[in-house]
């Protein structure tokens, strides 16, 4: 099995407040090969410092993608560390400079000196093109590793992956002999709201089997606790996983997987890429309810939440954070004596908010959060972090929920999104919502 | 002067949508000391790949920090890779074992065995004891590499490079003699919104001194153009920083920077840890003026933003994400007919939106956004991407400006979130806010 280390290029990534994003999307990519990224490096744009983590990734990898440091300016020297490691000169490629040349065209534009460095291709090396940018890139094999360089804006490095790089790799896995087939590493995850990790812990107890080659994972956020299944070839009982068929090594994941969903029960409310909002969504549509929402601690995350799925305009209605007293009063008819007898943050206003909205609205369904999202306005009764998220769906018919969050500002604001969220979702699904 | 490395412990930060971000911590703060990083690793589990990640930092680095790897599972084996590269045996320390059992008795638990296995630290090794959490972590030197082990949680990992890691390092360079002064790294940070990257480009051709050793560095995102400027004793002129005094440094630093922000005028809306609705809520709260917000294609994203500074109460008086026509027309009074005729995207009703949110709220100032954020919605007259902002001061005073972004729905949300935004600021401080 193949081993892969992905290395980021670019002073940016080392200094500053920003992280690498890249190697998600293509660990990923080359894991649905089976090959393994078992090491990640981030250099900045020194041609040495460049030189030497590429010695260093060929040593110990199968298969280096590297990304950045493609670009027209000085400081992109990968090319020039590429050169320097394998020996192999630059050399100005007719195909490079074509492509250069056509993409620059296509926005009116000759290219300039400066971008016709980017035609600088090392000796031998196969030139990728860019579907995106400008910015070709290449691939080449030294020493037995295969070495891709891509540049490193998101939308290019993912184009360039896609429709180059995996397609060459899947060409060399072919043409391997008499070897192990390469296995792909499955994964497969689990979103949970309302359990702590130990909690999730526990439940899991005893769910792998030993030497099944599967990998638990967890992690927690203020979303919630992830719980990831991986069947990795270089996993505990790696050997017994090597030597498995495909075939069934995807029956033992959606075995194992499936029994984890079960003793998780309701507390999972999505799998893969899907989201809470997505999933409260879909149950609005099918069940063709409308939404109206009443935020306050929240200041308008549960909205901006909502409307990033697409097509949210069909089940949401309005959202109004009312933010002051005023437009609690005003806009969502929660009356004024029920603020000055037991406060803005009360069971009783959050649903005197869920109720105002929905009868305000017309909507199916009212939704509200009231809650102290810090760092000020916390007292010894109503301390940071004390939120009720309130429901109302009409006829008397509504309910409220109290939560003690810990955590800043905004990890406040994001479990109170998703503690309404999960609310809503549950009264949806008519699951057990606990307290009223 | 030392170069670090910070090489980061966890299948989980290798597999999965999670990026690594405590080295984004760990940077500023040797930054602070004039130690650079110059390489970030990131491996995973298995004790042979951290083995192999450790010597090759010790190697091209004079300070290694690790994080994770520190906790009480298997898999937890940064202690163990530790001892097997410098040949140190783990040992049960007492105080790392005194250290443990603290920690978790103030939480009413007394160690398990599995927890006891964190006070094994390396022979020789300074155990670094943890304020938050139960993993104490270690620092050693070896070769003349210093090398500091911390858990992986962000909160544990930073208040131990804080109070344990940091002096232990400013203790070494102290005791340095006959050597070279290290250098704080300075590195200053201005948020641009309006200008392209190329723009941005343009106007600061020429504005770093050649030879000066600062390093100019431009990143756009959907909210604006970010330039950064570092002194690093790493960069082109190097040789003339590293013998230049750290006073006079920061003076050449503050001028260059000065003359950036003169450049960028009034596109330059913040600056370091500064951020747009930060900048607006200061201008807000000193001019007394209260706020209302009527929101449709962002859908309470500018709310979730302005809520996200603390105090934002004393001015934002209430946002209404009104996503149906319907809330359009009963909340905020915008003439049936203005839809029906200009369409819900259209500068009239971004004006109705403005003057109605004001109106109906009392507030000082009605700030609105229309647009369509797609994927779907889009046609050939009004394409996904079409904005409108509108502003209302009352008294017929009003303005709303169009624009045409691009990128996917969550780009195009941010986008349009920071022109409203801007465009506020910009009335706030009397400058040009463009066409009308």
């Amino acid at each position: 099995m193949w081993k892969a280390e992905i290395l980021a290029v670019g002073s940016e990534l080392l200094i500053g407040g920003h992280a690498e994003t890249n190697s998600l999307f293509l660990t990923d990519q080359l894991a649905s090969l089976g090959i393994e990224v078992r090491f990640k490096s981030v250099v900045g744009d020194a041609e040495a410092d460049i030189a030497d983590a590429i010695r260093t990734a060929a040593r110990r990898a199968d298969v280096v993608v590297m990304t950045g440091g493609l670009g027209p300016t000085e400081d992109d020297v990968t090319r020039e560390a590429v050169a320097r490691v394998t020996g192999r000169p630059l050399r100005r490629r007719a195909q490079a400079v074509e492509s250069i040349t056509r993409r620059l065209a296509a926005w009116g534009r000759v290219p300039t000196t400066a971008q016709l460095r980017q035609a600088l291709i090392p000796a031998g090396a196969e030139v990728l093109s860019n579907p995106v940018g400008s910015a070709p890139g290449f691939c080449l094999e030294w020493k037995g590793t295969f070495l891709a360089a891509l540049p490193g804006v998101p939308a290019e490095a993912r184009a360039m992956a896609t429709a180059e790089v995996l397609p060459s790799l899947q060409r060399r896995i072919a043409r391997r002999r008499g070897q192990e087939p390469l296995v792909p590493i499955i994964r497969r995850v689990l979103h949970t709201f309302g359990l702590s990790e130990s909690e999730v812990d526990l439940r899991l107890k005893g769910v792998v089997p030993g030497g099944s080659g599967l990998r638990l994972g967890l992690q927690a956020s203020p979303l919630g606790v992830l719980v990831s299944l991986t069947a990795s070839p270089f996993g505990t009982g790696a050997k017994r996983w090597q030597s498995t068929r495909h075939g069934r090594a995807g029956e033992v994941l959606a075995r194992v997987f499936h029994e984890i969903r079960r003793r998780l029960g309701e507390f999972a409310f999505a799998e893969g890429e899907d989201t809470m909002e997505a999933v409260v969504g879909r149950l609005l549509a099918d069940k063709q309810l409308t939404l109206a929402v009443a935020e306050s601690c929240t200041g308008g995350l549960i909205g901006h939440r909502l409307t990033q799925v697409p097509g949210a305009s069909t089940y949401l209605d309005r959202v109004l954070v009312s933010y002051s007293n005023r437009a609690k009063v005003e806009w969502l008819g929660v009356p004024d004596r029920l603020i000055v007898k037991h406060g803005a943050v009360s069971k009783a206003v959050a649903a005197a908010m869920a109720k105002g909205v929905r009868k305000g609205s017309g909507a199916a369904v009212g939704l509200s959060v009231t809650g102290i999202a810090g760092p000020g306005g916390g007292t010894a009764a109503k301390p940071v972090g004390l939120v009720y998220v309130g429901l109302d769906w009409g006829k008397e018919n509504s309910l409220t929920k109290e939560f003690r969050f810990h955590g800043d500002r905004h990890a406040i604001k994001l479990r109170s999104s998703q503690a309404a969220l999960d609310l809503l979702r549950r009264w949806l699904l008519g699951l057990g919502v606990g307290s009223r």
